[in-house]
């Protein structure tokens, strides 16, 4: 790849050449692609980027795939950016965007992910992807992967849905399903990749990942006339999507292409907030439990760590954690405000904007961007249980009448 | 509207000037909107085309709206339209293209329908718009009402699955659910349309909201620049989509841009097909009982039924029924082949074209285009009863070996 340098550990500085098959560093450190910016400038021309299709792969140069690589075949990326001024009234903005990533192809921004792991399978030669998990890095996987023709082995843990098992096996994934917990489901996984040689899509190991995600924070830009927002709002659960947003804002400074950085804010779940409580004590993160709804951030033990921490600490950013009821309230604002229907751990940023926002630390002043991460089809069990009940009534006009009266609500 | 000369009714010819507010024919027909053909031919340029954004409403000469009216706030259409190679392959077809319609903003074709209605709503002056369906019209309606701040009022039969109307309350519809079938809640939301003068979406009445739909014909033309396949595939449940479809494709033809027309194959479940009998037997149609999952299309009371007969008779239609078995393995050849999960009837235009493939009608020299209407996040339920059950194994390399040799599966 003649815009990517190395590969380079971010915890002992130590450098590899940046391989398809890249993980982890001998020390256990995550890898950073480190890319040459000087040779970047001269291939990409913002003219050339309006040329283009509405995907991920239009910032090809800035991505870690070599020129013949092939974008892959489902249309991930460009997803909307709404501006969203009725919302912006109600927290008291002066300005708030909503970047809607549910409306990816599997229906959540892991898609950028997994299409990136679909290309370097590819580059590597592989017919077989495989990863563990229960939620939307498998969904995205499973589909991507099938619209390229690649095989998958999907490790899910017993306990996993069967909604989202049906969606894999819909996919033509094959799935094996653990009998335990999800630390054993992925030392399976990772056993039979060693056995089999597997292209490995496990964003604990596989530095191109968050490479892919960064592709959000890329259309943001581009989305706002390259003029930042003051603050960029997001979910936070393995770390590996708000290192990637925070990846894609630094590629672009680098260049030239925007002048300042927003502040990110990292939005966590009360009940599961490791990475928030390492920047708020300011001391290494410990692992907790993993006590929310907001499954998809239900992540005690997060897998990068290190690269989030980062990112929060370099953009100057700020923690917030949201309960429960928080982030269903958060989904219901969106929904009504917005139409943006999004899962509960994908509204968490939004929830955490409202509630930095009824703090005082956001106000009138300030210009923010949220991205929801992921759509509320992925849950609508939660949903269920909190959106409240219809007017029950039956076929009589008066009984309507009654009830609309008893309401209050406003009929024109 | 300068670009429309009248609205005219399907079954008497009666003419009527084209207000928002419009609703059936004195006579109880449809209405169908009459274009000025050689104004629109002087407006409209491929070259102003592709400068416009990619929603629906790049293609607003060819609409009944307003040249003042904006456009509605969510990102509706340009869904993709993707090769599928490798199941024009598997059906023995010589080009197939799969036009995701799933990829809207709340996972439906019938999005196209209800920004139309909240766009004519505006010019009307209404602030409230309101419908009956259980289903994915709801949903859209109240999502994209949402978005442009007007409010909702819809009624929904008492069966209505918790999960619809889940989604209704989040978007922030006030959600009647009334005690009694559907043609009890269709009446009751007639009574307080009258009573208090709301905007009307119900598609059996407004003659604007297959305009809307047929946008997905316009796109699949522009996206195939603009040479037609030989065969349209499409799912058929109360006629108003294949209408539109057809109505897009006949536009195109009249101003010149495209030189042939598709044969249109309306695909139904075996369970519920009245339009296609009423082909099949050259009768006029009749109701039917509405025995089939694929609950978007069970309608055995087509209400869109005299402009579907008159699409697929005019383009030399095929019609096609399929049983429940040959829709969900459908549902799993899209997903394994190209990606993309479909709801059940979301993917009975692909189960009829795998039908005709099968009895020869359609063959190695035909190209085809099929339109899969909606998600399957829509309706997981049904997915979870098809797709087959995953492996399950103890964290043990030896035991997935055995299971993987056990299957045959490919390692490699």
């Amino acid at each position: 790849m003649k815009n990517v340098i190395h590969a380079k550990c971010v915890k002992c500085g130590k450098t590899y050449e940046a391989s398809p098959n890249l993980t982890n560093c001998g020390c256990g450190g995550i890898l950073d692609v480190v890319y040459d910016y000087d040779y970047i400038k001269k291939k990409l021309t913002r003219e050339k980027l309006a040329a283009r299709p509405n995907t991920m792969w239009r910032y090809r140069e800035l991505l870690p795939v070599e020129e013949t690589t092939p974008d892959t075949p489902l249309r991930v990326g460009w997803s909307p950016l709404y501006e969203a001024d009725r919302l912006a009234g109600q927290l008291g903005v002066k300005k708030l965007w909503i970047k809607d990533d549910g409306q990816n192809p599997t229906a959540s921004l892991k898609d950028r992910a997994s299409a990136m792991a679909v290309a370097k399978a590819r580059e590597a030669g592989a017919k077989i992807i495989a990863c563990s998990s229960t939620g939307n890095a498998a969904s995205s996987l499973a589909g991507n992967a099938a619209a390229a023709g690649l095989r998958t082995f999907i490790f899910v843990p017993e306990r996993a849905p069967k909604g989202k098992v049906a969606q894999l096996m819909t996919f033509g994934a094959n799935v094996i399903s653990v009998q335990g917990n999800y630390e054993e489901t992925f030392e399976l996984s990772k056993k039979a990749i060693e056995k089999w040689g597997w292209y490995n899509r496990n964003a604990a190991i596989n530095p191109y990942l968050s490479e892919g995600k960064k592709t959000v924070s890329l259309e943001i830009a581009e989305q706002l006339g390259w003029k930042m927002p003051d603050y960029l709002a997001i979910s936070v659960g393995d770390g590996c999507t708000i290192a990637g947003v925070w990846k894609g804002l630094k590629d672009l400074y680098a260049i030239g292409w925007i002048d300042s950085l927003p502040r990110l804010i990292s939005a966590q779940a009360e009940g599961c907030h490791p990475i928030n409580r390492a920047i708020a004590e300011n001391k290494p993160w410990q692992p907790m439990e993993e006590n929310t709804l907001a499954d998809s951030i239900a992540v005690g033990v997060p897998r990068n760590a290190d690269k989030a921490l980062m990112a929060i600490r370099e953009s100057n950013g700020i923690v917030v954690n949201v309960t429960d009821e928080e982030i269903m309230a958060a989904q219901k604002l969106l929904g009504t405000t917005c139409g943006v229907f999004g899962e509960p751990a994908g509204v968490t940023g939004t929830a955490g904007l409202k509630k930095l926002c009824g703090q005082g630390v956001i106000g009138k002043d300030d210009t923010v961007v949220s991205v929801v991460t992921g759509n509320g089809l992925k849950d609508v069990a939660n949903a269920i249980k909190f959106c409240g009940e219809p007017m029950k009534l039956p076929n009589d006009l008066d009984a309507l009448v009654e009830e609309i009266d008893r309401r209050g609500l406003k009929t024109e």
